[in-house]
């Protein structure tokens, strides 16, 4: 296992960082062709920069529209980054993930599906057809830690799990983030003069709102969360925390409407205070801030009848659910 | 069906209701033996009271230990009632109830097997035994509505439902406290000089723990969420709210402990401010009160590494989970 020599956020000089890394991967990549999946994220986003930085066109950036986005995502990052002079196409790739889902309901083996429909079905063919050896990753030094520690399969580690990618699928990673944490990839997000709505936006998991659905990801059940999420983001929007998200529960509770029983569904909500991920605390959110996230949600989300606030922190929580 | 008249509490005059209720049980029961099952809940310890003032050493009372109590609370009740003049017997029927939930997820199934297992196999037999015709009841008004309204199956209101209880199972049902609500029969228990701390204690449900268990009620998962609710009731002992309890959710959600993943237990909290229990809200407690039931569930229950807070009001919401 390789030991990564961790840069913390104070100490960066998000210039020299830059330039650094941007010489690498120069180096590296030589006169060939790389390639990347920008997922709208701060880390992808921020390679896509210093991938864009270091080769220009040689350089050739997807968006994978796995189904498991929040509303209106793959639209709205392609728009921004066409706005930066970066071309990014759109691949649609919802069957067949969706097509992997199916079934599955232990967390693991649904990152495990995500993971191989991305890289075997979806982006694997996409570097084959493009001829790029060199594949360049978002990958954080706290992925790493995760990965290690066991706590969580991430699939963008190969590397640092002694997987030799060249070997497992073909293509070179670089990943130019991994001695960072989330505060100094925003620190170089900020330098590459990114927005701030992309280098200062929350975090969202690999998996995307499949990790929001505890138990089987369907396209309705991705549907419901995906709207909770929406009236989340459209509330929380000026809090100050690091990351808030919904999740959709599998356990039914009973609930009333009209009168009548109806056996529903419940949506938990977390927002975290952090710096880094590694520890985190429940936001102490107004209970007028929370009555308002209430009444939208059983409001306007179809079938729930019962919403939570987490109250654990990290740890022995972690920050996503699954 | 029969149409109840409400008696609302600030029309009731307690000394008045019990003069009246007393009397009515004496002339049905004349000089027969009547039975109760005391569950020490608001609701039976005032018909035990009732029953006892109406009939003396006529009513036989029965408290069925059926493993789903709170930590404690068979002898603590039988003792409170023991200092009140009143012989209460416990009966030990912990397997028959275990037995008769292995395997059962479905709440309804669930509040069935519970049901079955008390009138059939435990309290029906006791009656057999006792020779007595007559059994009371501790149904109250909101019991009568939800089951009319369809939102939840009560164990003790065949009589709303149109089933004969004397061909059903052999005996005649008093519902002395069916004309009124929560408050109203607090009224009345404190007109019965029943200690406060049975008067005005939380309500509790009938199939007790298990509806606090989201799933199967295995012995295991009652001992999780008994511990969660000692603790609970430790906390939040002071706390002028209508009710309050913890629920052991069947979700799994994703932990670390000792830096190691750790696939465990969420538990729920639920606070309710309410007057009736026909609507309710959660009540605002501090985050320093949360923090310190976080922090105690998380270090003392085994296998709980996330803890949420219900912000949902009844309706749509019910106070029970399940």
């Amino acid at each position: 296992m390789i030991k990564i020599q961790e840069i913390k956020a104070e100490d960066l000089n998000p210039a020299e960082f830059i330039a650094q890394k941007t010489k690498e991967i120069s180096a590296l990549v030589g006169q060939g062709l790389a390639i990347n999946a920008l997922s709208g994220g701060v880390d992808s986003s921020v390679v896509t920069m210093l991938g864009h930085k270091a080769l220009g066109s040689r350089l050739k950036t997807y968006f994978i529209n796995n189904g498991l986005m929040r509303r209106g995502e793959p639209e709205r990052i392609v728009s921004l980054f066409k706005e930066l002079g970066v071309t990014v196409e759109i691949v649609d790739a919802q069957k067949e993930f969706f097509a992997a889902l199916k079934g599955v309901t232990d967390p693991e083996e649904k990152r495990e599906a995500i993971t191989q429909t991305f890289y075997k079905s979806v982006f694997g063919k996409l570097v084959k057809q493009s001829g790029a050896k060199y594949l360049l990753q978002g990958t954080i030094l706290t992925d790493v830690d995760e990965t290690v520690a066991g706590i969580k399969r991430q699939h963008n580690v190969f590397e640092q799990l002694g997987i030799d990618p060249q070997e497992a699928f073909g293509y070179k990673i670089i990943e130019p983030l991994v001695q960072l944490r989330k505060d100094g990839v925003r620190k170089t997000g900020k330098g590459l003069r990114l927005p701030e709505s992309l280098y200062n936006r929350m975090p969202f998991p690999g998996p995307a709102l499949s990790a929001r659905v505890i138990g089987e990801a369907t396209p309705e059940k991705i549907e419901t969360v995906r709207a909770a999420t929406v009236i989340l983001e459209e509330e929380l929007a000026q809090t100050p925390a690091f990351q808030y998200m919904a999740i959709l529960h599998q356990d039914r509770v009973t609930g009333i409407r009209g009168g009548k029983r109806d056996y529903g569904l419940q949506v938990e909500i977390r927002c975290w205070d952090s710096i880094d991920a590694r520890n985190a605390k429940p936001t102490r959110l107004s209970y007028d801030t929370l009555d308002k996230l209430v009444k939208r949600m059983i409001g306007e989300v179809s079938g729930v009848v019962s919403v939570t606030y987490n109250i654990t922190p990290k740890p022995p929580s972690t920050m996503e659910a699954v």
